[in-house]
């Protein structure tokens, strides 16, 4: 009766007095993994914003680079007229303009998308997955106009002697400071973009493993 | 004794009848899994073999694409001269091959660590993060290079009134080709790397959900 009485005491006993009941393990694993998520919700929220007003601010400032300077027109010297440096003069700017006004917009609906999820995180999976899917399709979409912008810029800037593309940010020298200004910010959301999508990635990980 | 031996028998036979055991049911689940796991790995191999197709097709297209011909020189058009363009007069040209070249390269590791995970898939989970990570990088990489010569060839073909560049298509016809066909090559190069981040992002997914 001694040795039944004390197993039927020890297992009430032993877990109040040096290891955690079962219970209040999953309850603390439960806390941590939820105050994980609930982290990363709070970044990628932040993150998000982040992106949007990159974007938005890299637009503005491509959309007003526009500059007039009285230049000598090419072929009589003598002549000088006021021209005109806007960005809907070249493909490529346009391009710029039009992808990272998607990618505002896009930064939009996911910012209120995530703080839907932080609020009732029951889809936060789904949500992961669709973000993960998303924002590297976005991260094409905004390098390539980063590239595209970049490369022409770069034209502006330096010149092509082989080609005979003479450089124009001697002349329009405001057009190009905001000019690289929306690049550099354009840049900034595509990095920021990565790491978007590396974090839904890494979520997802942590998901499995707990 | 009829119904003890009724219930003696019955929990040997009723697997065998109607419903599958537990054991069957297990083995059916974990062979599905690892036919499933086994497909995603065979189709990331094939993708990954692709993009390495790609990029050194798209590397060798764009470096073979030097022309010379005889132009006149600009201010005395008297005198004409055996003029070359080649790739690696303009920096964003240079920067696609050295971007295309190191993609190429990353898709040769990625390859066979991608084999090496399709022979032992102990370490599936921690690869597919590492893909995942890195694919979107190399997203960035491979758009950016492609938007930045993208940018460029189009100068050369239309030429840009506002800043009085010139086309040069009309004299370097076959470097135009050869540069088109590399950029396309390119996109569809960043287009599987997209597809393959994906992949990676969703059977991490589904290792969740199963």
């Amino acid at each position: 009766m001694a040795s039944t009485d004390k197993t039927a005491v020890d297992p009430e006993t032993e877990p109040q007095s040096d290891a955690a009941p079962p219970d209040a393990e999953a309850a603390v694993a439960a806390t941590a993994t939820a105050k994980f998520s609930f982290d990363c919700s709070v970044v990628d929220v932040a993150l998000r914003i982040l992106v949007f007003a990159a974007t938005l601010s890299s637009v503005v400032v491509m959309v007003t680079s526009d500059q007039t300077e009285v230049v000598p027109v090419p072929g009589s010297p003598q002549v000088s007229l006021p021209l005109q440096a806007k960005f809907n003069q070249s493909p490529a700017l346009i391009y710029f303009v039009a992808a990272l006004s998607v990618t505002g917009f896009y930064s939009i609906i996911t910012t209120l998308a995530s703080l839907a999820v932080l609020l009732k995180p029951f889809y936060s999976k789904s949500f992961l997955l669709v973000f993960a899917f998303l924002d590297v399709v976005f991260v094409g979409i905004v390098a390539s106009a980063t590239g595209a912008a970049g490369g022409v810029f770069y034209i502006g800037l330096k010149g092509n002697n082989h080609a005979g593309w003479t450089k124009i940010c001697n002349v329009y020298d405001k057009f190009c400071r905001y000019n690289a200004s929306s690049l550099a910010l354009a840049l900034f959301a595509a990095i920021l973009l990565v790491l978007l999508s590396m974090m839904s990635t890494f979520t997802l990980y942590k998901k499995i493993r707990d």
